[in-house]
């Protein structure tokens, strides 16, 4: 048991991931970032679909087969297939922002 | 695409249950209750193992095996072996309880 807004370090020098949940084939984690973004360059490309929802904060995500970023406020999901590939452009800064993201 | 807090029908006779994304094995779900519970005598008695979060508004769970109910608040998770018996004593009225449950 848990809760998904507790437990936030006060620091953030790097994304925080946490396996809330796995079993084969699927993998639950929360994602804590703090103005992080995807290096300049670089693209998630995954083997698996993920399921993934921001649930405080603000982000902004970009598709490389999409020519406008999308801004992401709280509730927003996306269904992402493997290899689609996506990378997050920016996170809001100087507050948390808390993704829930299932690997599937 | 979507937004977890969006979409919410004004009348809620019965609990909302969509299906937000699956594969074999895994099924995340959205759940939206107003003032539902289960029904009296009844159990939750699952298959799969259940990993399930509060995002909004408050429950009252119940486990067989435990002499306390818990409440829930937004953000609280719990992850629920398969055939551990659980049921939903009280959501809250007047306000949606919005649910992300993860079958898996």
């Amino acid at each position: 048991m848990g809760n998904l807004f507790a437990d936030l370090p006060g620091q953030l020098p790097q994304e925080l991931f946490e396996v809330l949940a796995q079993s084969a084939g699927t993998r639950l984690e929360r994602i804590v970032s703090s103005g992080h973004a995807t290096p300049p360059g670089e693209w998630y490309d995954q083997d698996t679909n993920e399921w993934v929802v921001l649930l405080r904060g603000a982000a902004v995500l970009r598709f490389e087969d999409e020519p406008q970023p999308r801004r992401l406020a709280p509730g927003d999901w996306l269904d992402i297939p493997a290899h689609r590939r996506h990378r997050v452009e920016w996170t809001a800064q100087g507050e948390p922002t808390i993704w829930l993201a299932l690997h599937y």
